[in-house]
């Protein structure tokens, strides 16, 4: 048995969400660190399935039916059939902070034989600061045994709240399609203890797997867009709202950590369906990236709606020439903040800006 | 006896420079991966004393009187009683490469205890690309089992030269005299298995102690500075470096590394000698960061050269009022370059600004 501490962080604040069309067996393993948590299941696919989730958790079920009941017209902005539907989970979560993961992510090991608790290590990444203005050498400051190393801006030491915080995958690695293809034997069998904060103005392929963040600073920015079913691209959802979000934290002054926790993900997806899904989106990226650089919001968006508002705007009168369906998804983007709102009629945090955060 | 390659990497290419006031015994531990190369030996405090160098290294030694006759007076840029004097090395050597360590670093054992060849790794870090533009989860992509994530466009796969390998220590961290005051007994037992590049537009705190670096792309602005004997602060040196460093390889559009080789740092240094040359520094730091971040180099400024007389001027405008001391430094930012043009006739490299790299 693996050891849990007798309190569980957060246990009423955090909610975990996962998006499935299966049953839920794998949980019996993480159940020695989920079973105090509150699960928010997005099933995915036909309604009419049933899900079966191991005894003794404590949860709530959506299924498209459900969404479609909850968010009327708005359930537009929901993906159906693509694993991007697990933002709805975000959305009518009243909690503080979210986890979120697959169903076909397992325990992983450190390097001493030992399970890693990968909620735990999120929510002491989200607990503690973030320092996205100057780069630490020694990596995370706040954990034991590390500190600001000499030369540190003594002014910078105090740090910034963290929004997110990105784990990582042991076993199977987060690839792309013409990878996978090129390189279907490869596995991750390196352990990097780290934790670091992804500096201000840098943008990071965010994954979804293996995810936790602050739902009441960054929520409304962790829309995981328009994918799957009647959609040209899938693949892309966790990329999309990596970018709106880690842009949203560099204007609003809060921080992206990544690297630790490691979760043991199991088996590829298909690299063929995956390329099928991807290859628009591979070629979109190559103008989507220098977008998100170049994003400017201005001074008076003040909290993430009104960010995220500003940002769909962009999107429709830069992307929307490079193809149709950016227009689509910036009306989307629109719909999820509206919905967002109706289930959130108080959740609208105002950050302050300081200085030198915005750009 | 730990294994070493039979053909030492760029046996020929490289140069490893040691500042010491003292014997140099510490060789005898890297000798199995040291021997091959060449060695210059900067000979820091009074210059009647003798260095003993353990047989069997090929080494050239300068003391005091020899950078004065090889300098006349652009010797002045070079700083006395102060481990900065190794930039002189720098200038003197002829080779592509540079490994510069401290006389109290030693041999460090990886998880396996094997013992780590520092300058082996430094140069697989420098030979490799870096990827500045985007940040990779998995760290470095070109890394033996690793590659670049879902959601990395590819455009940026190519990556970038690698100008800058920073290595990190083991037991005494580099931390400044407070932290050491406050933290007298923390050691550094956390090896993380990673290199990683600095995105551009971030500024780190680059160490000497363990520092590699490719002297043809980046040489002209490894300048140490104006510290020890008659200078206002000392330890300094390698943030100086590090600073315009990065800089100027954020406009050329080249990387810099850091994580692996650790190296083992055997002692700390007395935190109140620390303290006392370190207080000026602390409290100029919080303006020489937001000066660093805001250093804006023309497009015209297409190689280090350049770069770093245009970076003296902005010193000497920007920080002149902070302390006269930068109106020095400044000054001696233009001998350093004037004295590497005289050593090096033919070392100006230029650099194709490429499409995105510059500010």
């Amino acid at each position: 048995m693996a050891t849990v501490s007798p309190t569980p962080l957060l246990k009423d604040e955090l909610d975990i969400v996962i998006p499935t069309i299966r049953n839920l067996d794998f949980l019996e393993m993480w159940r020695p660190f989920f079973q105090p948590y509150h699960l928010i299941i997005v099933q995915d696919g036909d309604p009419t399935k049933t899900i079966k989730v191991p005894e003794g958790f404590d949860y709530e079920l959506y299924n498209r039916n459900d969404i479609n009941r909850i968010l009327g017209p708005k359930a537009s902005c929901i993906s159906f059939k693509d694993s991007a539907c697990r933002c709805f989970g975000y959305m009518v979560s009243k909690k503080k902070y979210i986890y979120t993961i697959d169903d076909d992510c397992f325990v992983a090991k450190d390097p001493s034989g030992k399970d890693i608790n990968a909620l735990e290590q999120h929510i002491q990444n989200l607990l503690s600061p973030s320092t996205p203005f100057f780069f630490n050498t020694l990596y995370d400051p706040y954990r034991s045994g590390a500190d600001f190393v000499r030369g540190y801006p003594f002014s910078l030491r105090e740090g910034v709240p963290t929004a997110v915080s990105h784990g990582l995958w042991l076993n199977i690695p987060d690839y792309d399609a013409p990878t996978q293809l090129v390189k279907p034997l490869e596995r991750n069998t390196r352990y990097v203890d780290a934790i670091m904060t992804i500096p201000k103005g840098t943008l990071f392929p965010m994954c979804g797997m293996n995810l936790a963040f602050n739902r009441e600073l960054i929520g409304p920015a962790m829309y995981f867009g328009l994918m799957g079913d009647g959609q040209p691209i899938g693949r892309y959802d966790d990329m999309w709202a990596g970018w709106c979000t880690k842009v949203i934290c560099d204007h609003l002054g809060w921080g992206v950590k990544t690297g630790l926790p490691y979760i043991w993900h199991s088996k590829a997806s298909n690299p063929f369906v995956n390329l099928k899904k991807e290859y628009k989106g591979i070629y979109w990226q190559e103008e989507l990236i220098p977008f998100f650089q170049s994003v400017a919001l201005p001074k008076d968006c003040t909290t993430v709606q009104k960010c995220y508002i500003e940002i769909s705007k962009q999107v429709k009168a830069k992307l929307g020439k490079v193809d149709d369906y950016f227009n689509k998804l910036a009306d989307a983007m629109v719909t999820w903040i509206e919905a967002w709102d109706e289930l959130n009629p108080s959740g609208n945090i105002s950050a302050k800006i300081p200085n030198g955060a915005s750009k």
